[in-house]
């Protein structure tokens, strides 16, 4: 038997087990924004939205009441999508604004997200980009293959002021990097942990798996106030023999203030 | 007689048998749905839409005729195209819908569509992507190739609910893979193919040829449910030494979820 | 005297000698479109539009007259430029429908294109592509080089079904291409051709030199009704060892259906 | 303890000391025009706008107050925002004019150009490009690493003419940079800057860090009148080995005339 | 003393002499297009335009007095402004027409497109595309490095009839080539010169210089009438060693027909 057909059998035989159960009753959940950020087997969505002129045409009175009829679907919604709200106006060129959920399913914010868009600001304004990503247990950062190195990721918490800016970092892969020993991963992986344990105080961080659900391998997420804290810890992050491997860094890049879903919906409604 | 000359010989002896006998009378072929699926020296073609605000003057009676609209232009060319249909808003900024077609002739789908454009919902919306396909036979993996994974891929097959979501892959290969031997390619396709095996009990999958009928290679297009095991399986396909060869994976990807034709229409005539 | 000195006098004394008499009178040339197809030093323009939107805001009534207004301007300038269409709808997102223009001048094509663009259509059409070739001999494969492949090139012709698609793919050699010897590129050249031999019976094809006319080296064209044949063809391609210079293979890839003008015009003014 | 793990523990310990103060009060520190462009910490924003169509259906009587709108904004804000102006129209197809701004927050700049496309200017423009960096202490040609050339760099200052032109170009540096030790980035630093010496007398530069801040991870902005001298400079920065681990220069490099806010509105507005 | 310090002292002491007398009293210099196109230290700027529907919806009347208003606008400028035009549509799917101004100061030019803007052909343009570069003295063929060169250059001028067509081509050096030594790159322009002679006859160019100015190092522009040469031209550049170092040549290469600016703003006024 080569080498092929034995891995074959075992795979096989593995592989079979029961993996279609993961989703089980996904759709059934209820979402809690206190936990749901924490979970895995979530999908994250991140849109952002550049208001069209046809926008400004509607009058100020009625412009007024965006804020509330927004706030009245993202109400409607609220048991299965958590969505909040980033201003980007300014930041980038592409976008006025970001809307960041959470769902245990990807129908569920396809779902608000078809309302939110029949609502006055939704008709007039385009969607620029569509990301989305999926939470999952720490792939080599675990208690078996870096013990160390996950305490010190656990010891720390983030303890600054409460943060101002977020900003969504999609990161892709080379082939190369894919191809690499889950050995040689785990020694990069550690490599690019090290660095960046100094910021867990003023720097917020969480991530997501795109691999095959969109043109993205990754998705990092931060929120901070300490803006030369954050631009330090990505030059440590482009710093480290990992850094080699990326073929995409943000592109784009998003920044955004964070705000409330009202607070957005009024700055460009002004 | 030097190489070339002898390749010369023997190749032009056999090429010019019968080889234009393939499409005889495509276009007399009735399309059934139950089949043409299954089928090899099939066109599938992929189109995807934006909706444009303009659609949204339209009275909110009118829209609601839409779906009923596009039903009688799906209806009307169903002898010789099956239509599907797909919910990608919220997804992907680029589109909100994707329409699947499979003929025996590129030109019935293009017919369809040009009625399709002839629709309140086509006239307000516009072509985003278009990809076209052919299904063949399998290249690698054959009886005589491969027996023991052709085994493996014909003795498992999907077991899970209903797939709730669909993926369009676009994969194009580098040349310096198309220069491979035979043998050599036939290799690395093997190791591709094993870590997909787990996968076909939740993961459906098709395969379509467009090597100089289109931008890309490959058109993969995918089902499921379970897309934790979907990103696993993508996951699986990069960590391959084929994908060292691979110069385009997605870009886009293109998820929506699957629904009827007037499902669609409805979700984005709201 | 260095080596560059002496290519200096070598080429200076020859290259003076009247290399501006080649586009003599072709001003003043009549078209003839049994002609023109199959001779050197003629421009190939094609011209890919996108029907807009305000288009269909003009009436049935007078949309049904637009054939007739295009017809009027190609019959207009038949003299000077041989007009083909091609229907790409729903092949490429990117456009409706391919012009195909024939002259000994460019400004010739030009002057019907400025007519064209004065048409109720034409009006309401974007350009989204303009290529633009010249015809020459052929380069490597001649009588001198490669006599068997010019004998087998010639010997066999297209013999398969009036061809139903169109095919236009723009091609790029990279620098490292064109710094190899002429012997270096003729057995490549031979290379190539030998796979493509076959498909002579059901492929019909055309090219054009664009270096410095356009962004692209190359414009190839080809006509059949067999895909799967195409697809083939393609593959041949992509499977030689040329294929590793081209930096441009389509991109875009033009897909049409052959129509007469009138047929075009008609199916998109529905 | 292995490698890792000693600088773990070595870079945890100071890491976790008070790197978040850096912003404090930035929020209430008030703008001075003429020191915020030579502090450290503080924000610059490039924003182009391209002026649409729709703003010449304006009146020209409804134009002519346009500058005094605008003016009225900046005004608002100078206690939070410092706010430069300048014409791109015919350098740049992409804009018609370049903001520039510069606070302690980021959020202080967001608001002003809330407000700015409020007016009837800000309205009918589109933002077309949006930059944002921080300024920060020099990195490699501090006194310890480089007393000589930061010696000369400090002896020689601008003293030509009031400069007429400035430029904006972002730098990307390529991982490979990234990785280099600090000794090795040092040299190429002090190659790169040598050269540029000649042109401290005719042309002005300011630097900006934007890594994980947005996509290039640096802006480099300059002023002048000497263009041949600022193309020499330029060459002298791609003629030395630093350039070879630069993978963006520009893209855009944007030109502007140096004006005030009134006049580039004016310029735009007849 | 090390390297690094012994230059910079050499440099330094060279650099900060005079080198900002340069453009002195260029705006107050009057053009004189018979004599501007032959100076150095004057700036070409290339842009086109694209007609907008919105022209059209213009009545043929008020089109039809285009040509005299953009006349006009050419005349007020005529002093600090040498304004020339061609017709690109059906070449470029880009763009309608190219303007080619030359000024001693770029803000001429600027003033002249504001005002050109403002003109009712202007106002219904999109600018698509503007480039900008400075003529100096010949770098490599000079009478020191390459006198041979520099006398075939000079003894051969252009003896065809009146050039129909004019080409705008920029061009690109990657960071390998900047790094050459003097001698490493003019062994390569000498290559890259010699096959060019031959076409001295037949087709006219001339050189800006870009680097830092604009996202591209170099503007090459061609006038020829004879097309079939110019391809054969550009083949001859792309064959020699030098081709290997350019990242861009062309991308877009613009394609016009050289007529009057009357000529022009007529055939776009149809």
């Amino acid at each position: 038997m080569n080498k092929s057909k034995r891995i074959l059998t075992a795979i096989v035989g593995i592989g079979l087990m029961g993996m279609a159960t993961l989703a089980v009753a996904a759709d059934k959940m209820m979402v809690d924004p206190a936990k749901i950020l924490s979970e895995t087997n979530v999908y994250g969505l991140y849109n952002t939205f550049k208001v069209q002129p046809s926008y400004y045409q509607i009058s100020m009175a009625d412009r007024s009441k965006a804020a509330a009829e927004v706030e009245a679907v993202v109400k409607k919604h609220s048991d299965s999508v958590f969505v909040q709200a980033y201003l980007t106006r300014g930041f980038k060129s592409e976008s006025d604004f970001l809307l960041r959920m959470h769902a245990y399913e990807p129908a569920a914010a396809q779902a608000f997200l078809t309302d939110f868009s029949a609502t006055s600001l939704g008709r007039n304004s385009k969607a620029t980009l569509a990301l989305i990503g999926v939470t999952k247990g720490l792939n080599h950062t675990t208690k078996e293959k870096s013990p160390n190195l996950l305490n010190a990721l656990k010891s720390t918490s983030y303890s600054a002021d409460a943060p101002k800016y977020a900003f969504v970092i999609p990161i892709d892969k080379s082939p190369e990097w894919w191809n690499k020993t889950e050995k040689e991963k785990l020694a990069m992986m550690e490599d690019h942990t090290i660095p960046t344990l100094p910021y867990l105080v003023n720097v917020k961080r969480k991530l997501y798996h795109s691999t095959g659900l969109d043109d993205t391998d990754f998705i990092t997420y931060f929120e901070t106030s300490d803006l030369v804290a954050f631009n330090n810890l990505n030059i440590a992050l482009h710093s480290v023999s990992e850094m080699l491997y990326n073929t995409r860094y943000g592109d784009p890049i998003v920044m955004g203030t964070i705000m409330s879903v009202t607070d957005v919906v009024e700055a460009i409604s002004k």
